[in-house]
């Protein structure tokens, strides 16, 4: 059952149902991780559920649990992966939380030593595939 | 059994152990949540697990799902006992990633429409225990 404020029309939706592509780096029954297409660090991913859940609050405690682990084990493929010194995880609720798309992500970013986050929106688009392509060798050998 | 990167001296293990203060607003046998004494907006608060683990990618995976509902409950006590728009939920790893005590926890930033997160530091120390009283009371209201 969606949670009550959930639209079946936003764009994660598109892509679990394959009408929208998108860079899988990682799928099984409870979630996928995809590439963000405006990535603010080399290597932005994104976790979803397949629970059709708007945010982090409307996500069932029981389903919590096996989704939080696929975003553990995601996370630690982009770090080995992109070979990252660290990792910033964020996650929005809400416009005002800084949501845009209204199912629940988890935004998986690798970090450098003095190396800033980009600015939304002004990420390097040509590279995606190939951060995706190190991120799933990094998954198969965890 | 602590993580191998785990320093039993870090301010968050101080503070599990009572040897440092805090602004509890709530506490099991999982995890301990209590105020950031460097509010980045009104009823910044912070969820840490009881497993000593220094990062995301160190919690046990059985550990995990419980440690994230307890994320989940204080997240929904912090939104309604703030009367939020929305959250923004954070969760740094290693210096690169922005983290700065090397103990798991989870940032949960209230927001409110066209209010930006105030800079680290900058934030009001005086109002933080009015804040925590009414997060504990929405915690008791769930």
């Amino acid at each position: 059952m969606p949670t009550p404020d959930y639209d079946p029309q936003n764009i994660f939706a598109k892509i679990l149902r394959g009408e929208m592509p998108c860079h899988k780096i990682f799928e099984d029954d409870v979630a996928l991780a995809f590439m963000d297409i405006f990535p603010r660090a080399d290597g932005h991913a994104l976790v979803i559920p397949k629970t059709p859940a708007r945010g982090f609050l409307d996500m069932p405690p029981d389903a919590l649990g096996p989704y939080m682990a696929r975003v553990q084990k995601v996370a630690a493929a982009v770090k080995s992966g992109m070979n990252a010194d660290g990792l910033t995880i964020q996650q929005f609720n809400e416009s005002a939380g800084g949501q845009v798309v209204f199912h629940l992500h988890f935004h998986i970013l690798p970090r450098r030593e003095g190396v800033a986050l980009r600015p939304p929106g002004a990420g390097d688009k040509a590279s995606i595939e190939a951060h995706a392509e190190k991120i799933r060798r990094a998954i198969e050998a965890l």
